[in-house]
């Protein structure tokens, strides 16, 4: 560990450490931060654009009484170095450790539990609303990227933000990049911002007559931070002065000095301020500054044999189904990696579309395509999917529109943490009108199932678990059919009121679980037949009726909340015709 | 029926129709609207503000080939009136009848069913690259409201319009109103361009030059049309035009042939390009032009006594609490007067928020209050929670804040018809991680769970039915409990086994039912017993478990999907016994 951060044990104290010995510093916590994420995993690449910015943030502070809210939070590491949490990071993101984004339950300096896109500045505006109405004082900083900006919910919230009476400092940490390159009207405006001629030419001259200097980095840093809040009157057009918003920028967001001068001026104004800050992702750590996009998240150990996902799956066989069917399309929110989606979208880049950290957009996106007579294949994580419910019901199911949902990273998601699973899915899909859900047991299901998905012509869902696909022989003895689910295991043997015969009905992956169990079953003499249901909606009854009336034990087996899933229909079932 | 109007049978017979009587049309179209909305019931306001845009439109298009997309979908009255379905007018809004929104199974010039507000541009950007992969040939056109256009998943479509290759037209009908006055920076901000001081003085000289003139109001209009579009050199700060739309406007929206002009230059351009229309709600029609917001929408028949419905409740209920305690603060999304919050933010200006359409917004705006130290009550139609699905798990419920979400209109809503229904949210809400769900039978429970609910000191929501709150001294001889229900009828008479006796358990409106029910069953000899659910979750599982067991049939009585219902979890309460 750094001498520096060696002196840096609870928050506040960042505000002993010398100004010369910032860029120390800010290299410590790269230091630290690399070597414990290549070790633990972790994002990586956002963490280390964000070490000034947090840095700066941190010393227009007095914590926990002022409130930092980073938006999604992944970008939480320096904030948590600075705030007491170093010896806790060895245990990041595992069991009982601390979480990877920001939690209230770990320290009153993390003011909300984040993980979701584009939320902090509503977040920040309750804040400071409670605050007007309270009669409290504390300052207000929101930490938004320029992806999660693209989200709908942050424009809601900055078409509320000009009636604020109070400060808020908004800070657009702006590294070009959501997970993968930024795409829309927002961030070409941003770029232009960045790339506004006037602006670089008088920072190049600026840059050019301090170079030879001594010292001449820092004073250069200097001036231009000045420039930089004078340069507001030098760009016209100003989306967010269009809305009403003060805006101060761009900063370098590698500079402390800099940075806590701009935030000073932002927090000296009685409204709400926008601080736009570049920031580059990955900054510090070569390979990640190279592929920001591979190192945004790194596994704990990672590297070795590359394995086979079901998101690659879906991206492979939708390469296969696009070549043979011109109506398939691929859509994703700012994932294409993480949804198996890039060859796709290499090969196709015409009948691809990444819309940004838009879920909303990316399902009612697709329901014109639909319409349109294409056959489009959103693919976005399961927990993500949450935000299009709406979306979902409104402009899918209730006007039957061929759309297929991927829901990737269905179920448990481990290290992610509380607000990353998905285990709401089969509750909340299950009373979409007219809705398919399907849950492939292996790699060969996952691909007969997007298959048949794009044969039924209405809206289908199919959800399956993050990593690594399972490959097994066992479950390719049938062709899917719609609404019929497999049996294994000689049901013959059954008889009803026999302690020794068990019927495990299973969901998806848990399908290969249940045959194992019933391979331990067996040893001890008992039983087992095994349902792999592969259908969610509409259910097999038939057979799950005619098989469970064989058995006194019926166990469900899924990978979500018990309220409105699936074991909890399997009971109904049972329910209507006993009594 | 007017005279010009009987010309119009079928879809495109308008182009039939001389220049020169638009005006007339126009003024036949909108006595036929008045006329008959004032018996059906229906919108009023935003249809009769919308004649000659839609005029317009249909003069600009090839019907059904090509694509008019209208937001929300309740301006779509003279749509109907062009495309043939004059003579089921009387329908509007009746069971079998025509629906007062745009329906795919009434006509095939209605694009989509719609509803729910700001999804237009997605929508369309999903037709028009649609249109392009298959290399087809049609002219779309989405019309969002500026009240629309504050919802986030506008902003996100407008975010990747500019991406588009191939023409797409966006029609901006800008009435300064969604259903109340507009708020918020994109509200301002289209203010601020029709109130830009260059184009108005411009505008002025013109009227003045042409005032005296015989036939000089079209010769105005004509002239304004032209300098309407060059205008757009005049005005600074597009915001759209940062975006990289290209921006028309803005153009009077009662002047059918400058409209057209202006379409028409929007359909040469090869890219998505921003058509700002200026209306009047209600035009017209004095009442109405007078009162926008009140004659939004008119019930069939209305006027005479007026009742008190839950939302009335609600309201009276909050000023009430919030005299007494300074945390309560209430928010609404652009629907002061149907959520009953009027009267609360005329006595609160200080405590009460609409934040315009903006779901998403509305209930994380409500965690950052509550965490700030506020008791905030977020009071939405049912149906539009659907949008904050996501906040309402991972920014309330997650974070375990304390939080009210009043779902409005819960269950059936009649006329509104398939998109406005309030069935989903039982099943949505089960799942919700500590969420507490309550129903209120009848006024008297209504404000002591608005109360409780405060109390409880977490998330919780109330979902109540649209219309006349009931009045009954039945509900109101015990304090309201977590977690309680409560029995009506002698439950020790009962006995398990036999035929005689029924359980019926009833959440909310349905308690007064079941009560109607018993009394019924009581005239045939057979004893019921009601149990009033009060809490949905958590469900009071002891009492009804206990009662449960005394009657071979129990009843459930709610209203909403079955699936992830109430009564499917009372099913697996009883599953969990017998067997």
């Amino acid at each position: 560990m750094g001498e520096l951060l060696d002196k840096i044990n609870k928050e506040n104290d960042i505000k002993n450490i010398d100004e010369n010995e910032y860029r120390r510093l800010a290299r410590e916590i790269r230091e630290f931060i690399i070597n414990n994420v290549t070790s633990t995993g972790g994002h990586l690449a956002s963490n280390l654009g964000a070490v000034e910015l947090t840095m700066a943030l941190h010393l227009c502070c007095d914590l926990p009484k002022d409130k930092i809210i980073f938006d999604v939070g992944h970008q939480c590491y320096t904030h948590k170095l600075l705030t007491g949490r170093k010896e806790q990071f060895k245990t990041l993101r595992k069991f009982n450790g601390i979480s990877g984004f920001p939690r209230i339950s770990e320290s009153d300096c993390d003011v909300f539990d984040t993980g979701h896109s584009s939320n902090s500045l509503s977040l920040a505006l309750g804040l400071c609303n409670a605050r007007e109405i309270k009669k409290e004082d504390y300052k207000v900083f929101a930490v938004i990227g320029d992806g999660a900006l693209s989200g709908g919910m942050a424009f809601e919230a900055l078409n509320n933000a000009a009636r604020l009476k109070s400060n808020l400092v908004i800070v657009i940490n702006d590294n070009q990049m959501s997970i993968s390159k930024n795409v829309g009207g927002m961030a070409n405006y941003l770029g232009k911002i960045r790339t506004n001629k006037k602006y670089n030419n008088l920072k190049d001259s600026v840059e050019n007559a301090f170079a030879h200097l001594p010292g001449g980095d820092q004073l250069t840093d200097k001036v231009r931070g000045a420039k930089d809040i004078i340069k507001r009157v030098f760009i016209s057009g100003m989306l967010f002065e269009d809305m009403g918003l003060t805006y101060i920028g761009p900063i370098n967001g590698h500079n402390v000095p800099q940075m806590v001068s701009a935030f000073n001026s932002a927090l000296n104004m009685n409204e709400p301020v926008i601080v736009h800050v570049c920031t580059k992702k990955g900054k510090g750590y070569k390979p990640a500054e190279k592929n920001p996009r591979k190192y945004h998240g790194v596994a704990a150990g990672s590297g070795g044999t590359k394995i086979e996902t079901y998101s690659d799956v879906v991206g492979s066989t939708l390469i296969e189904m696009a070549e043979e069917d011109e109506r398939i399309v691929g859509i994703t929110a700012a994932m294409p990696d993480g949804t198996g989606l890039t060859p796709f979208m290499k090969k196709f880049p015409d009948r691809s579309f990444d819309v940004g950290i838009e879920e909303e957009h990316a399902v009612t996106f697709a329901a014109g395509l639909a319409r349109g007579g294409l056959r489009p294949v959103v693919a976005i994580y399961s927990t993500f999917f949450q935000r299009a419910y709406d979306q979902m019901i409104s402009d899918v199911c209730l006007q039957k529109l061929p759309v297929v949902f991927c829901f990737d990273r269905s179920g448990i998601v481990g290290a992610d943490g509380s607000t990353h699973q998905g285990i709401f899915d089969t509750s909340f899909l299950k009373s979409m009108p007219g809705l398919t859900i399907m849950a492939p047991a292996d790699k060969f299901e996952m691909k007969e199932m997007l298959k048949k998905a794009v044969e039924i012509g209405g809206p289908v869902a199919i959800k399956y678990p993050r990593g690594e696909a399972i490959v097994s022989s066992r479950f390719r003895d049938e062709e899917i059919e719609v609404g019929r689910c497999q049996v294994y295991g000689d049901s013959a043997a059954g008889g009803a009121g026999s302690n020794k015969k068990v019927l495990i009905v299973a969901v998806g992956n848990m399908v290969h679980r249940a045959l194992r169990v019933r391979d331990e079953l067996t040893k001890s003499n008992i039983d087992a037949v095994v349902i792999n249901a592969r259908f969610i909606k509409p259910m097999d009854e038939e057979t799950i009726l005619s098989e469970g009336k064989k058995y006194r034990n019926i166990v469900t087996l899924e990978e979500g909340v018990l309220t409105g899933g699936f074991g909890e229909e399997v009971n109904s079932l049972f329910k209507d015709i006993d009594g």
